[in-house]
């Protein structure tokens, strides 16, 4: 039977400042990744985080991102590889100090923001992350996109690469993603974004915005916990994936 | 045969900043305090300084502190109890895994500054410490001042307690340490430095600055990296001690 | 004519986080205190801030904080006296350029949480805070509880202190607020509030909790941003003061 | 007669950590560049900092950098041109508030490190940088490299444009500093560093590494603070361009 994991961006508030409603989403995704305290998330968010997902029973998962919670790691940042690999390692550390204090094992890991753009092609970063999650805990799988670096560097070193896909985003030609300042950059329409998905899940195979068929892996669906229809869409998925035989679980 | 462990602060570089002289103290003493990225040190000082205490065969243990950088943690903040939980939580996670990643195993953990002496007196920052400690990693020891709400909370959870004492500071009669503010506060001496240490392991008393006999366990001794004389008094105490029948390793 | 100025924190969104909703509130009060970069806001918020003051007419003041992002500025620091001068310096510079820039001039000061309580009792911190508006502009005013040490301090060094009340909070016999804690604290009748108002600028008084009658001085009614009631509060004193013969305008 | 102005880097201490001996190289240099917060500095050091250079009587200029304590300003971040502007315009406003505590007048901006590098070739970070000091005090001079674009958006705007040049640099035929990596990048011997910048004052050019001539500007050099020969090299400028006809003063 076909399956495929959902996932979703969580524990992004810090201090006083909430960012979404993370109790909402939780209850229709199979993984959250957690923010680590760099570019958003804290040590008491952190803590109260583990404990919703693991209430949920979701899988828990690292979200290491740049040092730059006011950029909110979105910027890109002009790290070393050596400065990659440390920061991603303390970042891992922090969270699964929470995990393991309240009996949950973390799951996988997702870089954030730029980093994981960054990732995507740039193997001097994809190298260093996967360095930090193999010395760190080489049973983690790490969340990328399809035929990444990052994809490459952990297959490289042993680790489990799971390709992440988009439900409400388009793509290109090439396989990548559509750019967002693109009109038609972001499918609006809960059933095509549905239809994407299971396409993609049982056809591995995505249909771009200029109507050309590309090859893609589907092992989990990215939902951003912050955008205005995270939660309608996460619904949306969770119902209708296994009317139409595709199971959700944990990639 | 008496025994007694040399602990000294370190990996409290930053960035670009650099703090003390890691290194050399570093061969003298037994256990290390790393600093683990709050009041102190960063990803990439904390995988440097745990490969050093590494390659010398010191113990390592996380020295956590207030989220103060600009403050070196050493002004006190009011943290509720359970935000002081989630912060030692997180610090110790980030250290054990540089520890991890390099194949070494936390030892001790030992609050730092304004926490450390908030720890000695308050119940619930004490509590709180020792909670995440016991949560996180059972096995590991506290430092802790003798007879402090610190090494109270960490035995009624079931952690050991490693009493702390002082090579160069003066005692008072009720056990607690002269302030720095007064003249007699540091011991200069360090024929004198070690003949206190040497009384305080074999005797397991103390002669205040006023001449009355104080009882104290010392299960290591605290030697401050930064400070202009540490390095001589490491150096003192690790030629000495073994001498005098005390043998040093750690707590 | 009696008058009143009705302040509110704004200005407190940081990076990707949005605390309030700043333009609703801003169409009610005469004065805002703009988050400084310390304990809420950064340079990008400062920027939209003051011209979203500048653009409703209201005057814009400078809401310094201690240095604590995750804590809000909520939690006491042990800042020295120094210290605090140099932290309030620094963001009323901070400010300052965003209201140059457009043409705006800073019109007063209000410290912020923790550092407000502190310095309401506490005579170094107080003076502190003085010294270093004296130095910078000895025109601004500083809003300050009736009787505080702040409002001492600012008269003592020839600064203008104004007094500043609370609509929604109750009021001891002593002239404290009630604790949050206590199940009166808070005035949720808006009737009540804006007649507890009228009653401080018209006969400066207030009736306490118990009922005794308190002196008081009201120079400018404290309405929180980001309380539920807020907008709902500062549009019924906004309507009903100038029906009630009193004038809402700057401190 | 000619004449050039001698700057440094200073003020780059943060909390408990020092970065360089700022009291030896002020006593030679006739402009200092203080940092404000972001990349190295903190309000305590800032206060001094202005203190010492108003004391040597050294022109106080503002050093703004991106906000990155841990990389010390010297990694690029994709700051967008609003971004830019409104951290430089934040610093500049937090620096002058302690110029104007200590009755001294801002005089130039040098932006630094990654900031700096980037100003030089980038025009939206070089516009953002001189709209903020235009508007905060369009009398600021700006110290640029020569035909930077940060000179010419700082003359585009009306600000005064300095060119800042290197005495220990080695410069390239396209008029670029020979990289840091090439083994002949920097110039140790002091006599031909002085003597290149006597060439660069009085001809307006400079011999680059590969033997061309190039032209310059030269109207201030940089001294860098942190370098373990830049007080000899500081102390050897400011005793032998005198004798050589050249005036040391404030660009």
């Amino acid at each position: 039977m076909a399956c495929v994991d959902l996932n979703a961006d969580l524990g992004e508030d810090f201090g006083a400042y909430r960012l979404a409603n993370d109790g909402e989403i939780l209850a229709y995704v199979t993984s959250a990744n957690l923010a680590c305290g760099m570019h958003a998330g804290d040590p008491v968010v952190m803590a109260r985080s583990v404990a919703l997902a693991k209430a949920r029973g979701v899988a828990v998962g690292a979200h290491p991102g740049y040092p730059d919670l006011q950029g909110f790691g979105r910027r890109d940042m002009a790290l070393d590889e050596d400065e990659i690999y440390a920061f991603v390692l303390y970042q891992l550390g922090a969270l699964a100090a929470f995990a393991r204090s309240q009996g949950v094992r973390l799951h996988h890991v997702k870089p954030h923001g730029a980093l994981y753009n960054r990732a995507a092609v740039d193997r001097a970063a994809a190298r260093a992350i996967c360095r930090a999650v193999a010395e760190f805990d080489p049973s983690l799988k790490v969340y990328a996109p399809y035929r990444s670096e990052l994809a490459a560097q952990a297959e490289a070193i042993g680790l489990c690469a799971c390709c992440e896909v988009f439900a409400d985003r388009r793509y290109e030609a090439d396989g990548q993603l559509t750019p967002r300042r693109h009109p038609d950059a972001i499918i609006r329409d809960l059933d095509e974004a549905c239809e994407q998905v299971l396409t993609m899940v049982r056809e591995g195979r995505v249909r771009s915005r200029t109507g050309e068929w590309v090859e893609v892996a589907a092992d989990t669906v990215c939902l951003h916990g912050d955008g205005p229809h995270a939660v309608e869409l996460a619904k949306a998925l969770h119902e209708r994936l296994p009317h139409a035989g595709v199971q959700i679980r944990p990639a």
